[in-house]
């Protein structure tokens, strides 16, 4: 059964006995929760697209390792088409949900992990990639959704792990048995946490020597014992509790994000995948990192989104035809499309790793997320200039049920002839939650930070140009030898 | 007793019988409502400020007409200095609230029909000045918080009033009778609405003769029969409602905007400044613009509250000294304090008119404007870059005072190790609420769309610029004759 | 021998006898004259590398119609590779000569008559094609630089070429005869004319059945009788007539544009492409142009040389280790890999066309020209920033001749103690080159105005968006059916 | 005789005897010197407009030592209103010349030296301020163009002035004498220098202990014996010796800089204003950089031209109408108007010090000059869109006055019909002299590295900022004590 349903997918979940808290109490249905239930909604379109004929071919690929059709979402990249389809995968599920649909992040630890172990095995003579493989057919066989675990609390930014008044403010092997080891730290930020089956620890930074008990990676369900989480909240999270139809914006499906705790979590031989060898910590981060900033192609989808709801919003106002506001939709395409040329080209110049691993090139990479942590703040901002000012005086969609107001917000918040009031205010609550509300955590503020805030893509990109190829031809142009 | 305390004015408020509807319902006690009192907090620090000894030269100006001292709020701008005055006024008031304090409006308001007013004398001997002056004293006599109402529906943007398949949506007489007028429709985004004692209607573009019934300018007392107020809703209300004191952001401030239907309403007629006077609609539209474009003098003061939200999580993150950091800080800064030139360019250019009143450049005011679409959104995309990602992912505070998670959160989020956890927390939730939250639909929305979209401005722009000197300077030069 | 070498190129170039006018005066000879020579060297350049090994697979490709190794110049791409690599082609040679080096627009052309006859062909049972491939084999087998002709004065802007009062406005036949058409006309902006051995024409806009005698494409030897060349001077022309070797920035390689008359011109029936359909002018205008906003490749190779000459000048200065420097090259860097991203992710969308040929994805392409009418301005502006403003203040080079004031150049330009004060003159010079000299003609006016100004590139765009697909899916998350 | 006449100004230069090298050569006649002319006809403007009464009241002030009417750029700002009219008049002659006038440098270093060598005398009981009115009262009785040179060439960016391997990389005093000092450096960049009369020099840096002898200050005449000026070449200088009247560009007016050595050149003491009092030095610099950073007023000026000239160019090329170009003019005019604020804002928040000088508010110049090193970039790329591209692909004038190319260059670049050719040609001259040639080197690199470079700029706004204010606010609204 190497490919699930969306119905089983929900059903897997139910099978989970995840440790879930959210505004202080335990959370006992996770899957029913209606705060979260529209995050599952949203992973669960990976899997309800993967048996859609037309969205087959980007949706699947053919395991390297059983030969079987998988999900993509499990599949380890044998080629640049592979690469070039994850990106236009990434878009079609961004168009589709309007948000973070959660699982590129496991996806791309795959991948990296599939490249690090092999070459730490080469060096070492290890079996991590042994290990790997087997771990690999099992998620695919099961389909499962990963989440890949990369970010630690940190704590005093100036001090290594090893140096941190408090030892767990990155995550570290406390005990080391026969069968396993004990783990013990945190992983901050980690989206689509609770709709997932697996969890993969990964250092976040370089490391040294002293550094060693942190450099660690490993595979863990993700309601192992001692494994703990706390939700995070979004703006106008609690709009999901109001029971109505219209103001949450996106009425199918959100995001969401959790710190997860492991309180001495016991991991076993089988799925541990790096253990104690430190210079690979940076291989591993940049991989992952490469792949992950390859995977902000979801925002051009969710910029689609954006761009759709801006164009009607226009329709709905009636103000479609003026120049100045077909010029801004222009240019909200125009940096979209900017934005997918970054993610395509990435894939395109892709290379292939001793693993057999098809791996993105990692500056154009950088450079695509780097202009994710801009352009849509921009095309956000044109977005609401388009929508005007009722997007955030809009009454209540209660007030349009009530007897007493419905009547002025028909009549008063009518704007184009053909379209009823209603659909106004569906369209402008959408972009509210595009621009302000649950969505604009992913579309904005992850944009900026995930997969690396902006400044690590500068780092990356100073020290992947090759700046003496640029230098030389400078000064033979001008007579310098 | 011309100017109350705060705790007058909030005493004031209480004697007034609004008609307010919030979601679906009728609102019992406006000023007690936890999603409004902030909102008149705001307001009620206009009347605080102008009795601190310290504030006094910038929050209070002479009458010209008893001689009294008065709040600027209820003042007529009598020289370059008051002007000046007023824009600083603003970035005091946006930097004490870190919102939108709402009596802005009305001043503006006032100080447009002194001079349109007295132009419509001017040109036809009535007597709508005398009357403005008489309504003035009493709004200074009183201290009243005055909402200034300009925005109507305006139904299908591709016709003027008259030929709207529904006729109200633009304000019109319906009635004239021998004591006033009877009016109907409704002004929308009304910004303070139900925080005021006074509401002064003005049209919204400009008119032709065929809409002469259109052309209307009239005050009311807010709670006069027949008007009723419906509340806008704002990302992130409901957090007002948790009973928490950290995830609503701003603890003690923020804003807010109504739709004001006005059901056939009775003006008496010394409440009347313009009738029927339609080609005075531009001048009124415009004067009030301009002066309302000069109060986004505002945004300075909430940029300034950004600012050092930024600077301070910055600092609690424990990464201000990296240089990045420091440079986002300065071109925060930078852009917060271009915004600052333009409302003192445009109130130090400032001219006299006819009537004595003192009016800001209108080109200089509509530039400031303009930029005020652009920078805040600017400022607030580098404050979530220095703020990070946590702002996002951050639990619940009833996550830090539940037992089961609150000793994660404290260990796990801990950065500088001489800042407590919660003040992190705190100065995360002020970035959300300022980015994201109800005060990003003023600092953001608001800015884009208030006092005119920023199409308003372009267009005010290019009629106010001198072309053709500037075309005789270049011919000149390239010896064009 | 169908790959010249540059010195059978330049050889080949004084057999033609070309009708050249400059600064009022008939050039002539051409090939020597020390303003256009840079321009000829930077052309010979495409024929030099061709013959290098490393550069074999990006500069040269197997004629699909020959089965000969071709330089890729001549080619018609036959896969996405072939479209990949031309945008490789141009990064390089554009890094390598650090100026327009004029020879794509002929590539470019080829590849869409390529396209456009044959679907002409196809409607009409012409033999348009079979012309067009002879052709083609001629220009493979002698290698020959083609100018691609599109660019019509067009008179007055409001009239379509039949209404324009001077019938020559757009070029259009004037006579047929047995034996071919004589046309009449003007070519403007063309790049590389006086080196090139070919010119093929083409219309510039879409056309209706009133302007059919203006929808003509056809090939002429450049130095056909009744051809005239008029050469448009560029920002610091003159100082390749200075002698020296340091003020002209560029020492090596330049561009030109010329005017191009056609005063009554035979052209024989083989030579003719399109005759009279007029209803294909658009695809053959918008194929080219997407090919050649493709070619705006080259751009990030001028780039590279841009942010080599300022990492060059900040070094030389002493200050490369300023973070705000460090953090400028970054951003520069970030711009012109952006810009590469563009070129590749068109070429790598590319497509079959029915005739075979590949054509870049023309959204995309659009896209990214668009982009390069930004980018390289604000490239050079950091330029600028961080070359310091010696760059407009240094002497001429005669004075680091002359005894009197050579002393104290060296003496005072003097930073980094480790190079000699010429070296740092000459990499200013360099910079001025590309931000205000010969150079930035190409480098930033070109590519506002090449290959189409930025308005087409938006209307474009806005053409090629799937807007209903965007507007579904937002409906669809809104609940609007 | 307190205000010369243009005639008299030009007179007044021929008296003087400067040794002046271009080209490597002598320059005889400098006033005549057809590439420095031009610059003097820009100075001669500052000369001509004091006389004329309709800018009587900007051009001209009242002395505050003589009482006599004087030009206002030997004037010592006396109010808030002078402060005002500095940066209109600025405005007024950038629009009147297209280029930099040269004659504020001059003004700022007085106004400067004005409050430091009061403060000096203050701390110190020394006698330079008296020295100075002396100095002040010569200067406005022959009513002086006076050069302020603080630029040094710096040598080692990295060692301060005593530590360079080459002591004169600073300007210091070489000999201290019983009737004044002799002083050895050169000062680099020195705009105006060859039209000026007298020289003052400042330190160009903060100073320690270490450096006092290089803390100096003072003023000579401008042909004092051992001072040399070697004139910086700028882009497409030349043009002016071509003898015609259009591609030149701005026929009229120009700029230039010029390195300006001091060898061993005596001061009299009553010409000294700062001894080695090397804690003033930091003072000094950032007062005269704060009013010269104001005094980019002139930038909005040529902006006119620039706007002007675009418009024009639009009107010619017969687009005017197209809204996209409209909307560009609108741009420009709204960045052109946002500097305007910039430099009436920190005028109009300027204070009175000490000596009685009014200075600009110190902050907000620092803004003002920021974005001046962005803006004229952004204003000079849309001059290039809406130009079009035959401004870098036009024929010489000569061509246009050849009869074989005449006939074709009228025929074939005529645009609109109402519209002479030449007339085109002139305005895209005058765009191509603003962007590329001789005045984009003041327009676009001077307003980078004039008053200094951007960075310098960031360093004052982060030093002038009020952080504790704006995070005692922000803390204050979150609650945190």
């Amino acid at each position: 059964m190497p490919m699930m349903t969306a119905e089983q997918y929900e059903e897997s979940l139910r099978r989970l006995n995840l440790v879930v808290y959210m505004f202080g109490k335990r959370v006992e249905n996770v899957v029913d929760d209606p705060i979260i239930r529209p995050s599952m909604n949203a992973v669960a379109k990976t899997y309800e697209l993967a048996h859609r004929p037309e969205h087959e071919d980007i949706m699947t690929a053919t395991s390297h390792i059983t030969g079987k059709k998988v999900n993509r979402f499990t599949h380890i990249h044998q080629s640049i088409d592979d690469l070039v389809k994850k990106s236009k995968m990434g878009r079609l599920l961004g168009r589709e949900t309007g948000c973070c649909f959660q699982r590129c992040v496991g996806m791309d630890t795959l991948n990296a992990l599939s490249i690090v172990s092999f070459d730490i095995d080469t060096k070492y003579g290890t079996e991590y990639y042994k290990r790997f493989l087997k771990y690999l057919e099992y998620v695919q066989q099961n389909d499962f959704t990963v989440d890949g675990a990369m970010t630690d609390p940190k704590g005093d930014r100036s001090l290594p792990p090893h140096k941190q008044p408090d030892p767990d403010q990155f995550m570290h092997v406390v005990e080391e048995r026969k069968d396993g080891i004990v783990v013990r730290g945190a992983k901050a930020h980690q989206t689509g946490a609770v709709n997932s089956h697996e969890i993969i620890v990964m250092p976040t930074i370089s490391m040294r020597e002293e550094d060693k008990d942190y450099a660690i990676s490993f595979a863990l369900p993700s309601d192992a014992e001692g494994i703990t989480y706390i939700m995070g909240r979004q703006s106008c999270d609690t709009r999901k509790l109001e029971g109505g139809t219209m103001d949450q914006g996106n009425l199918l499906f959100g995001g969401h994000e959790a710190l997860v705790v492991f309180d001495d979590v016991f991991v076993p031989w089988d799925r541990v995948f790096m253990y104690r060898e430190y210079e690979f910590s940076r291989q591993l981060v940049e991989q992952f990192a490469a792949y992950h900033r390859q995977s902000y192609a979801c925002k051009v989808g969710v910029g689609d989104v954006m761009i759709g709801a801006a164009q009607t919003a226009a329709e709905y106002n009636g103000v479609e035809k003026a120049s100045h506001i077909r010029d801004k939709i222009v240019e909200m395409n125009h940096l979209n499309e900017t934005l997918y040329c970054g993610c395509i080209a990435c894939a395109s110049e892709g290379h292939k790793e001793p693993s057999g691993t098809y791996c993105v090139n990692i500056l154009l990479a950088n450079v695509h997320k780097h202009n994710v942590t801009r352009f849509p703040y921009e095309i956000s901002r044109l977005a609401q200039d388009i929508a005007g000012g009722l997007m955030v005086t809009l009454p209540s969609e209660k007030d349009l049920q009530s007897p007493e107001t419905a009547k002025w917000l028909k009549k008063y918040f009518k704007a184009n002839p053909d379209i009823p009031t209603e659909h106004r205010m569906h369209i402008l609550r959408l972009i509210e939650n595009l621009t302000l509300g649950t969505a604009a955590t992913n579309y904005l503020t992850e944009s900026m930070h995930g997969a690396g805030s902006p400044q690590a893509q500068r780092i990356m990109i100073s020290r992947r140009i090759n700046m003496q190829e640029k230098q030389r031809a400078a000064k033979r142009l001008c007579g310098i030898e």
